[in-house]
């Protein structure tokens, strides 16, 4: 139970239209009253989880949510080529105030 | 002179190679035996400053160095044609361990 609460409050950011992930975040701390929300990303993807977190923090909930911690990791995979390739992670919580 | 210093010890990443943002780095906490290098960009670039950051902590300076802090802000301003625009920028700090 736990962990499904835990896994609506996260943000996997990929190639949809930006403004869903915004409406998504705010979504999760309006409507389902989040305290936090991870907005997560892989690679490319990471500037646009800046600026998701960014628009969000900044614009749409500002004095509301702040950016509460940022992590960064890679993780190390051989792929379909026998190729050794690193993709880099990132994490955003963002946080009620 | 502390100002200058200050500067040798940032990293702006861009559109050049990966490797030469990399060598960069590392060059800085080796022959110039920095303590701490902080790598910077703005907008699209924010991915290749944390790809560029996990290379050189996992790989190139494993077990000397480590991600210290990360900091991410945005700035508004009006562009060319007046609309207004948003940028988001990245600030990691690397540390020696």
């Amino acid at each position: 139970m736990a962990e499904k609460k835990n896994e609506d409050h996260t943000m996997f950011v990929g190639s949809k239209p930006f403004m869903n992930y915004v409406t998504g975040v705010v979504m999760q701390f309006t409507t389902q009253n989040a305290k936090e929300v991870v907005v997560k990303a892989r690679g490319k993807f990471i500037s646009r989880a800046v600026d998701i977190s960014e628009v969000t923090s900044k614009r749409f909930l500002e004095n509301t949510i702040e950016v509460k911690d940022i992590k960064i990791d890679s993780e190390e995979f051989t792929n379909k080529e026998g190729k050794q390739v690193r993709v880099s992670t990132i994490e955003i919580t963002l946080a009620k105030k």
